[in-house]
């Protein structure tokens, strides 16, 4: 999927949402916990009540791995379930892997070819021959880690140069010239909303991928404000505040309805912003 | 096992070397491909063949994930494998892994809990809030990356700030604090011996583990001359140059003789430092 038609996705589903599939054994609804794979089957439940409202599911890896070789089989088979159930659909592996050329060679066949992922989350820290790899599968997208959402991202990301420019726009400046905007995307926090402006100077024509609105603070509509660009350029993702928001057996109803409430208020930023 | 325990280790095998089981499918000897689990096959002979030489074993995570969740199985019969052959030895879980707090405390249960490793190496970009899960394992290891062996190491690890201090250098100040020497170590590539003079005065006391001896070109020597500190504080690490020195039936014997160059080589440096 390039960049123009993950836009007509966006303008169909008249939504940017990505609903992360961060699916702790831990936190989902006890009646869940006496089916064969739990995990799984809390996955598909809250695929069909909501792929209709996003455009894109975000599994995060160590959810899955940290249950061993079996949370590997229930993500192989959520990716299989959301693919046989809609083609109008893109699929983002949050993985931020990165390693040395020969090692991401066998990161970018884990999830482009083994797993049937449409994009996966790199860290920038290794810089290029970390990346070149994943772009060789031509119809699949490398979303670079530039400003993050958490707290501690001001460890570095902010660390400024001889010429006073913060590293994440180093990063975004840097990995922007590795490959086309079809398949390059870049990870910037909700949370860090008043820098969009910015970062739209230095990249205005790639999607971004916005995690940090809902259980981490941030607000869809400073997102929107900042961050829209002319294709929408925008994924943005809610997870805890979508999947867990019951715990009760009502539990996909209440993420359709959570979803819903984005979609919505997506719509009409993006008919605000003459898109629709 | 804390800095002192693993010196131990050293002293007793008279060796600083980790073998790192790196093991791809498409390069190991045909006629194991017959095996029920070719790749956990190919680990057993590698680890019978050499245990003796080395103090620690890194599987770089990456092509074990590469073969979805059977890849997985072959990993954690490898760990135990080792465990049962040795109780002499420390186990890297090479992942490079980072992500916000709850995530990164899943990939801690990963390595930690699931499967049971005594170290997995970090990627630093996303800060503080992604190691301190790893931290409260209080007998395990988050090994963090500061100066990579690859080419585009310089893409952004040198990027030099307002004073002139090089990214990785900033890593390695900060990240010296956020715990202490009996659990953080640094990733410098032996490709950047030149650099550990300095490195050396920022982190006099961490333990190093050195990649990129071998196949990457880095010398041993420079790395034991710039490296070494009262603890040894040197893991040097070697994939390819050991573990498909051959590629034929005689494999295993190939990387013993490999093994034990390198372990003699060490064992002079220990002496001459005086560590013996």
């Amino acid at each position: 999927m390039n960049r123009k038609e993950l836009f007509q996705l966006i303008k169909r589903k008249r939504s940017f949402l990505c609903i992360g599939l961060d699916t702790d054994i831990n936190k989902i609804p006890k009646h869940l916990l006496s089916t064969d794979d739990p995990v799984f089957e809390f996955n598909k439940q809250i695929v069909d009540a909501t792929h209709s409202l996003a455009v894109a599911y975000k599994p995060n890896i160590a959810f899955y791995e940290s249950m061993g070789s079996a949370g590997w089989d229930s993500l192989e088979k959520t990716v299989n379930y959301i693919r046989s159930v809609t083609t109008d659909i893109f699929i983002i592996a949050d993985a931020k892997r990165g390693d040395i050329g020969n090692t991401s060679a066998m990161y970018a066949r884990t999830f482009f070819s083994t797993y049937n992922f449409d994009a996966v989350t790199l860290a920038p820290y290794m810089g290029l021959d970390t990346v070149t790899p994943f772009l060789e599968y031509k119809d699949c997208w490398s979303i670079i880690l530039a400003l993050t959402s958490n707290k501690s991202a001001s460890d570095f990301q902010y660390i400024q140069d001889k010429n006073g420019t913060h590293l994440f726009e180093d990063v975004l400046k840097t990995a922007e010239t590795w490959g086309s905007d079809d398949q390059i995307m870049f990870v910037v926090g909700a949370t860090k909303a008043e820098a969009l402006q910015e970062i739209r100077k230095i990249v205005p024509d790639n999607f971004l991928l916005v995690p940090g609105v809902g259980a981490q603070g941030g607000s869809l509509e400073e997102v929107a404000k900042y961050g829209m660009n002319d294709h929408c350029g925008l994924l943005v993702n809610s997870s805890r505040g979508i999947i867990y928001a019951s715990t009760e057996e009502d539990f996909a109803k209440v993420a359709r309805k959570k979803a819903t409430e984005l979609q919505e208020e997506m719509e009409l930023y993006l008919e605000d912003f003459g898109l629709l």
